[in-house]
C-alpha cells in the first residue's frame, strides 16, 4: 500500500476527506473497496446487484447503503463497465452530491466523456478524477494497483488519502481525460506487442521452433514484453485462454485510442494497423464471451500454423 | 556464471574440449572471451587488429595467434559484423581445423548462411553452431549473455563448457540457422514494441500527458515492454540516443525476419510493415552511424512531435 | 449535360424550382455556377469576395446578391471549403430561407454536419442534400461532374433539374451523410492505389525498371487506376506537382473515412495504415502549399529513390 | 493485332526467324497459338497432355509435334504454370536447341529463374525472354495482351514480329527478369485496389450505402481502378466468383513483390501489409480451388458485413 507518487507532491491538505463510498463491486471493485476499510470514519459500497453490497459489508465491515446515500461521501469511487453506465449513475447521482466531494472513476473510459463529467460535477462545486487502474485482479487484492489520474491537482489532493489505499502506483497524467488516454494506449500497446508475438512464434514455428524455446530466449533479451512474458506462456501456449479480460473491452480500447490519434492528427500506422485486426478478431466472438488472449486462435486461423509447442 | 539451459541436458560426456580459441574482440567479444580465461588449458584469441588480441593477451592472460593456429583449438568462438565475415573467415580456416571441432558463431547472422556453414563444417568433420547472444555489453561483461543455439545436440553438448563461460540462459532452439532466426525475430519484436511506444507516447502527448508520466504508468501496467522500461527512458526521452546498437544492423535483421516469413509463406502483416518503417528510418542515415534508437526521431518527422517532456 | 441517374427515376413532380443560386465561386463553383443560367427564372450568384460575384455576372449574366437575398432561393448550391465554413453561412442564411426550399452542399464535408444541417433545416421546412462532386474543374467547366447524393428522395426529386445541369452522373447513395461518406472513401481509395504505386514503382525502379515503362504496362493491366493512368504520369514522374487538391484537403477526407470505419467498429487495416502515411506526408507542409502528389516526395524520402526515368 | 511497341524502335533486322512453336496450350496459350498460324513457314505446338496439340492443329492447321522436335524452331514460346515448370521443360530442351534461337517465356514467372535461364540459354548461344502476358483470356482470343519484356534488345528485335502476333503492347522493361518484376509488382498493386476496396466499400454499407451504388461513384471519380471496375461488379457484388485465376497463385505474385522488395532494401509497407492479409485469404483455401475474387469472403468474415446490396 505504498505510493510512489511522481508527480504530485504534499498530502498535509488542510481538509480530509472523512467518508468514502465505492460504487461497482465486481471483480476489482470487490477488492479495491476493501481497502478502505479503517481508513476513514464512513465506508459505505453500493451495487447494482445490492446483495453483492451486503456480503461486502458482512465480509469486510463496510456499509451497504443505497445510491443517494453512498453519493454524499466526500470521496466517491465508480468501478463500473464502461463510461455510459458511468453517466447514467452520475445523473441520477447529481441532486444528492455534498458539495465539495470528489468523484474518482475507476473504469477504464472515454476521454470525452470523463471531460463532460468533469464540467457536470464542476457546474455544482464538485469535482471528478477519471483514475483508470491497471494491476488486473491480484493487484486489487494485494492493494498495489496503477493508477492513472486525469483532472485536478487540489482534487488528487484531496481524494490522494483515499486512492492509496488500493494503490502501488500513482501518476497524475493530465487534465480530465488524460487517465482514460493513457489507459487506452497502454492497453493498444498490450495488443500490439501481443500481436507481434504471434507474427513472430509462428514464423520461428514454421522454421522448427518451439514457441516454449523461443519465449524463454525472448524474455530474456530486447524482444521482451509484457506479452511474452505473461500473456503467452499462461494463457496461449498452454491453450488456457482464461476469460479475465474480454476481446471485445480491448477492441473498444484500441478504438479509443484511435479516436485520440484522429482528433489531434497523429499519424500512427502500426496502432492503426492493429486496433483494426484486434477488432475483426473481436468480432468472431460474441461480446463478453472470449478472453482477449483469443486473438491467437484469430491470426492461427490467418496463418494456419498453431502457436503451441511440438512434442 | 550460473546457466539455466532449457532444452539440453547432461553435461558429463565422455570427452571435454581442452583447447577453445575467440575471433573478433569488439565491444562484445572483449568481454566474452575473458570468462575462458582458467576455464580451459589453452585459450586462444585473435582479431583482424591484431593489437587488440595483443592487449587481450596482456589484460586477460589469453594467448594472442594468428588465425592459422587460432582455428586449430576444440571449440572455436566468433563474433564477428555480419555472416558475410563469417564466411571468408571459415574460408581461411577450412584447411587449418582439427577434427571433431566445433565452431560456435555468436555474430548475429544469417539463418541460410548457418546452414551453408553448417554444411561446409561437417564435410570434413567438424561442426556449425549458430549461438547469437542478447544481454548487451553489461551482459558480456558479467558473463549472464542470453545464447540462442541452432545446430546439432551433440555439438551442443560438446561446446556446452565453453559457452557457459559468459552465459546466463543457453536454449537450445533447433536445426542450423535456428539460433539466428531467433534473434532476428526478438529484434524485430523489439522495433515493434518501440515503434508502437512511439506512436502510443506522441497521441499522448498531443492529448498534453508528458512522455515521462506515461512511461511511469505503462511500465507498472500491460503495454509495459523492454522498449518501454529501458530504451525510452534511457535513449529518447532524455535526447541521449547513445550510439551501441545502429539502425542499419536493425534493418538488417528485420529484413531476416521478413525473409523468414516470406519463405515459409507465414502472414504477419505486423512485422512486415514494422521492417518497412524501420528500413526507411534507416535510409537517413549512412551505415553505422546512428543508434537504433533515432527511430524515434524520424517518426517525430512522420508526427511533427517531440517525444520529450514538456517543463 | 446529359444525366444518368442511377437511383432515382422520375423528374415530373408537380413544383418546380424557379429561382436558384450559388454560393462559393471559386475553382469548382465558378464553372457549375455558369450551367444554371437560362434553366431558371432568377439565377443567383454570392461569394465572400464579392468582386468574384460581379464579374460571374458579368460573364455569364448571373445576378450577384447579397447573402440575405441568395438564400431566398428554391435551390441553394454552397461549394466552400470546408463544412465548418458552410455551417457559418448556414447559421446566417436561416431567418432569411423561403419555405421549402433545398439547399444542397457540394462541399467535401463531413457526414456527421450534413446530418446536422439537415436538422437545422427540416426544424424550419427546408432540406438540406449532402451533394459532393467528382470531376476536377475540367468536369465542372463541361458540366459533367459525378454528384453523390446523401439526404431525401424527395428533396433530390425537386433539386434535381438544378443538379443536372452540371452533372453527367448523379447517385442517390442513402440518408444525410452518405454523399459526403462515399466521396471521402473515394478519396482515400485514390490515396490508397496512388500510394500504393509509387511503392511498386520504387521497387521496379531499384530492379532497373523506369517507372514510365512500368506505367505503360500496368496501365494495360489489371493493376490499372485512376492514380496509374492520370497521376503518376501528369503529375509525378515528369516532376510537374501542380497544385489542384492539397494534400492537407486528402489527409483530411482519409480521417473523416477512418472515423467513419471507428464509428461502426469495421476494421480496415489498409485504410488505416495509409491514412497515417498521408497525414505524415501532409505534415510535412504548411496547409494549402502542396500538391496530393507531393506524397510521392515524402515516399521519395522513405525509399531513397526518385520515381523517375533514368536518362 | 496492331503493335505500339514504346521501348523498341526498328523491325528491319537482317534475318527474320522462320519456324516458331508454342509449349503450353492451357487457356491463354491456347489462343495466343492460333494467331501465329500464316505468319511464319512453320508454326509447331506442343503440350504435355498430347491430345491438346493434336486438337489445336486440327482446329488451326498448326503441326502437332513432340517436345524435342518443337524446340528447334527459331522462336519457342513456353507459356506454362509456374518457373519451376519452365525449368524442368528447359532442361529436356537444352540438347535439342537450334542456334541463335531465341526463347519467350510467356509465364507469370520469378525474376531470379529468368536471370538463371537467360544464362543456360546464352552458354549455348541463344537467348531468353520474360515476357508475361496481361489481358485475361479475352485478350488471348483477340490477339491484344499487353507483353512485359525482359533481356536483351537484340532478342527481343528477333522475336517481336512473333509476339506482335497476340499483343496489343509490347513493352521492353529492362534485362532478364523485368519482365516478370513488373507483372508481379502489377499483380500487387491489383490486389491492394481491390482490398481497399473491399473495406471502403464495407465502412460505407456500414452506413447504409449499398455497394453498387457506390461502385458506380468510384467508378466515375479518382477512387478508379481495374478492381472498382471489373472485379467488384462482375465477381464479389453479384456473388459470382468465377474460378479464372486462382487466390494462391495471386499469393504468389505478392510474394514475388515483397522478395523484391527485401532485396534491394525498399521500404514498402502497404504492399507488405497486403502480401501477408492476401496469404492469410489464401490459407483459407486448397490451392488451386479458389479464385482470387474469393479474398473478399475472407475480410467479409474479419468485417463480419457482405459486399453486396441490401433489396
Amino acid at each position: 500500500m505504498s505510493t510512489n507518487n511522481i508527480s504530485t507532491n504534499s498530502d498535509t491538505t488542510a481538509t480530509q476527506p472523512k467518508s468514502v463510498s465505492f460504487l461497482g463491486l465486481g471483480a476489482m471493485g470487490h477488492h479495491m473497496a476493501k481497502h478502505l476499510v479503517g481508513q476513514f470514519e464512513t465506508v459505505m459500497v453500493w451495487n447494482r446487484s445490492f446483495d453483492k453490497a451486503e456480503a461486502h459489508a458482512k465480509e469486510f465491515g463496510t456499509q451497504a447503503v443505497n445510491l443517494q446515500q453512498a453519493v454524499t461521501a466526500d470521496v466517491i469511487f465508480s468501478c463500473l463497465p464502461t463510461s455510459n453506465v458511468v453517466d447514467e449513475v452520475i445523473e441520477q447521482a447529481l441532486p444528492h452530491l455534498s458539495a465539495n466531494s470528489v468523484w474518482v472513476d475507476c473504469t477504464s473510459g472515454v476521454p470525452d466523456q470523463a471531460k463532460a463529467s468533469q464540467a457536470k460535477l464542476k457546474a455544482i462545486g464538485c469535482e471528478f478524477l477519471d483514475a483508470p487502474v491497471s494491476g488486473q485482479t491480484s493487484g486489487a487484492d494485494s492493494g498495489t494497483l496503477t493508477v492513472m489520474i486525469g483532472g485536478s491537482a487540489e482534487a488528487l489532493a484531496y481524494a490522494k488519502p483515499a486512492i492509496e489505499c488500493f494503490a502501488g502506483l500513482i501518476v497524475h497524467v493530465g487534465d480530465s481525460g488524460a487517465g482514460f488516454a493513457v489507459k487506452a494506449v497502454n492497453n493498444t500497446l498490450f495488443a500490439i506487442n501481443a500481436w507481434a508475438a504471434a507474427e513472430g512464434l509462428s514464423v520461428l514455428k514454421a522454421h522448427g521452433v518451439n514457441p516454449s524455446d523461443a519465449l524463454a530466449c525472448i524474455n530474456k533479451a530486447s524482444g521482451q514484453s509484457f506479452a511474452t512474458l505473461a500473456t503467452f506462456p499462461d494463457r496461449i501456449v498452454n491453450r488456457a485462454f482464461p476469460k479475465t479480460f474480454t476481446i471485445d473491452l480491448m477492441a473498444k480500447d484500441c478504438g479509443i485510442a484511435i479516436d485520440l490519434q484522429t482528433e489531434k492528427q497523429v499519424p500512427a500506422p502500426v496502432m492503426a494497423q492493429v486496433s483494426s485486426l484486434v477488432r475483426a478478431a473481436s468480432n468472431q466472438h460474441e461480446p463478453g464471451s472470449a478472453d482477449f488472449s483469443e486473438f491467437a486462435k484469430f491470426y492461427e486461423m490467418m496463418s494456419g500454423l498453431d502457436i503451441t509447442d511440438e512434442k
